[in-house]
């Protein structure tokens, strides 16, 4: 028998709009509010169905197809897992076994992929200016074989991380926060900051940040930007943070210094990026496979990262925060000062004390994709989650 | 509830005789034309419960293993989406992680592999003379296996191309032809021109052309193979051609020009492929490893396929075919003049126009791989899918 | 209708008791005899239900997850196998498209991959010392992410080789012994030679035999470990072997010939290893990438082996055997004399002889391997098996 926390669960779920049924999932932005409430709502059904030891599953055939275009564990298994819970079969396109390219066989591909094929999930944050552009391409492909008659149904997308966005871990991100301080209104007010951290690596993506900036401003959050001179975001993406805040009664700052972002901050997420300038011309040079450019770039870019390894998320730092408690987070795995490198993006001390509570926030990743995948192909999912939730079939038969 | 059309697929299914329980699907004239007919109307029948959102799933466990000895996509995942239809696990026997060879060990792990397995599905197409017999190699180790009582049943194996022929990818333009005509019938004394077409490659396979005048002979048509001097098929699938356009009252010439088998052709295949007798030296030196040697046949096939960059399928040769309108058809990918190369197989206006025909083709071979799996192990195929009809369960469940 | 066989076996381990609920099965001699019994009769169960054309599905979703630190063809379809039959997803961790290393990261890793994850198979056998602290590793970090709320229930870990113990390979060899000599009392006071045999490679794990000095001597068996003066096992194995021989009497003995083990021997296991000592150096090299000091290290030891070519079983050494009719056993592949190597682990000659009893001993695994997945994850599994039972669900649903 499902738990009465299940029940409200679903009660919760089906009092939200969603509208996503055969469409894809690319930036958080484009989906308005409720929205954003009902996958949550979703993803926490499905979360407390697992834990209660209750099959979600909701399809009995179909592929979920993985393109990653960089390398992945977790977002490779959770994309697994969630394909697995809703009985889903998966198949991962090894792009060095097969031949996908932009242009012509985008088109082509994208077709000969889909014939039996639900959800493809996509990896491609390397490229500035590419990775969001690619997975369009492949949606306009589908919609067009679909259109033609090729494809039954229009198999949705849902992005696994661009150069833009990455939806499955703000949402994870923010179903975190929702359950650490109770609910989403407990947010309004709340002080987050976003802000760059050293790391001995170079080229890492901006679209955690701009996930961050992206989704939280929306729900009445103060978020403060901080990032040394030179590591800017795209500026879109700063404007969509400023609207948000805007419109929602939050606000959004872009100071330059750890500090002043930690200020009395009650959630804080030090996490390392690349400057945008320096992406766009290693997306230059990636492209002219310019092997000796790459390696200057690379250089140059360690020796200005190395200007600002006081950029460390330390106990005096955290000391800044509100009654010094504020809630540290990352998308993991973190540069550990020590641990995993010599001088990183957060003190040893700090992320131990802080690694369970980074752990459950990853934890929800699985049922936020879960959640995307129910919701862009099951028509009527109040009703399906309903059938789910009375059938109560256990994991093991 | 199920269609009338679906009603209909099923009846016809019902009324032909399948004998291929517990078999191989290795090359299609192998195999009677009833039994041609009943893999093509199973084939449409899952394609239309797919359609019609209806699971055909068959299998409740089991794997589907299938081991590439060459790059795919499009095969690759018409057969993961196939098993995923039917219910198998897909386990892909990938030989850079394992040790497959010749010999011993061929015998010993295509039954090690084999004990929970259902269908394996095969693509060798590299080496001329070797890639039929390595699936034959395998089907008698797993026959031995199952007299000897270390396997419970024998799985079937699928060829999914091979030096000799390419069965599901011919079955599904069989299929694509059918839809496109009607029926079967309308084939009857259709002109098929299959021609050699120039690509700025070499090595490609041989199957696709012998699959295809091996298996549209036998259906009244009048297929016309035209290459250029020293590209011949392997001799005994000609004669397979003769005989088969023979006994079914259709016909079987060769020509040396494009041109000549466009004439008032309805249906139009150009396609590359390299020499048998460049096939043979390559696979002598592949079998050696000899890497100058290959190099310089490459080099010397290169140079030859240069003299025959007119052998391209443009606006003039195929106003030459039909009303000027035979339908085109292709494998995929084509070398596609100005957008995959600089000069191909076709020009892009013509490709342009027959590019989602190509595609629905394509669309075919997922359900023609699903019914080879279905009839090499379904007991009572026509019972089976009587109760899936009657099942109607949808894909999402 | 299950047949009365099944029913038999059904009742047989239903008499039997099994612990290991959610835990680990890492090494054999850690569990209790009637627990070995436990999984043995339901290996037999679940071969008999494949063999009669049932599944014995046991979940409805649920990852299965591979982790092999060493090429694997038998062990990971029997992995693969398992997983399918029992309607769990495989997901194969590929330590090369992700990060995977000791230390912070596997007890971050483990937690990251396991939200929905039932079992995780590990094969680790290069490095000594090391594979089995790894398995406990990442054990420890499911404990410790499911006690602290992460993980809703913590996956179970089976051990697909490590440098001490061959769980599976063990007892699917003692499945097949039970099975050949009729039950396990049979087993009392047979003689088994488990004997070092030449190869021309070298750093062969030392789990398999470690592994049957250490099942087989639990079952009232004499076995006779043989090899040349310097290929010793690791001492604490051997100390097990001893304290199970003088628990159970059997016995357990060293000789430095394998005429002396073969003579009057029941079984024979004749298999190549690596010195321990040298496995250690190996170990050291690995861990410092020293490719010259390996290179160095690897032509030492094969010039140390060549000493030792006569260590082949040959018929003439079979002749020594009780009545020279003694049971050949091999883990598969072997090192067959003038068939995958000029000189080997085993005549050609004896090898064909017995190539079929291999086979039957392999087919045991992919059920040994069902039976632990079944039994570390299924909390009543003697319920859960009559249930399966009763429904008789046939393998083509």
């Amino acid at each position: 028998m499902p738990s009465a926390a299940i029940r409200e669960q679903l009660a919760a779920f089906q009092g939200l709009k969603s509208d996503l049924f055969q469409k894809d999932f690319l930036l958080t932005w484009e989906h308005p509010e409720e929205q954003i409430r009902a996958i949550l709502a979703l993803a926490e059904t499905f979360k407390q169905l697992h834990q209660d030891g209750y099959s979600y599953r909701a399809f009995d055939t179909g592929l979920a197809i993985s393109i990653f275009r960089d390398n992945s564990t977790r977002t490779r298994f959770s994309f697994a897992s969630a394909a697995s819970a809703l009985g889903l079969s998966l198949a991962d396109l090894d792009e060095q076994k097969s031949q996908v390219a932009h242009g012509e066989t985008v088109r082509e591909t994208a077709n000969m992929i889909s014939f039996l094929t639900e959800v493809i999930g996509i990896r491609d944050d390397m490229f500035l200016g590419e990775g969001n552009s690619y997975m369009r391409e492949v949606g306009d492909a589908l919609t067009d074989g679909t259109a033609q008659g090729v494809l039954h149904r229009r198999p949705s997308i849902v992005n696994l991380q661009c150069d833009i966005d990455h939806p499955t871990q703000s949402l994870a991100d923010l179903a975190w926060l929702k359950k650490h301080f109770g609910n989403l209104e407990q947010l309004k007010g709340k002080k987050l900051a976003m802000t760059w951290a050293y790391s001995p690596s170079y080229g890492k993506p901006l679209s955690v940040p701009q996930g961050i900036i992206g989704l939280m401003t929306r729900f009445g959050m103060n978020v403060s930007l901080a990032y040394p001179e030179g590591y800017g975001l795209i500026p879109d993406v700063i404007d969509v943070a400023k609207k948000n805040a805007a419109a929602t009664g939050g606000s959004f700052e872009i100071v330059n210094s750890m500090e002043a972002a930690f200020a009395d901050a009650d959630i804080v997420y030090p996490k390392s990026w690349a400057p945008f300038e320096v992406m766009g011309r290693r997306t230059e040079l990636l492209k002219k496979s310019d092997k000796d450019g790459l390696k200057a770039l690379e250089k140059e870019c360690l020796a200005n990262n190395a200007k600002f390894t006081s950029w460390e998320c330390d106990r005096p730092k955290m000391n800044l925060t509100k009654g010094g408690k504020a809630l540290y987070m990352h998308c993991l795995p973190a540069d550990i000062t020590d641990v995993s490198c010599k001088a990183g993006e957060v003190r040893a001390e700090v992320f131990e004390q802080y690694r369970i509570p980074t752990y459950q926030e990853a934890a929800y990743k699985p049922f936020v994709i879960s959640a995307l995948m129910f919701l862009t192909r099951i028509k009527d999912p109040g009703a399906k989650l309903a059938a789910i939730v009375d059938r109560a079939r256990s994991i093991s038969l």
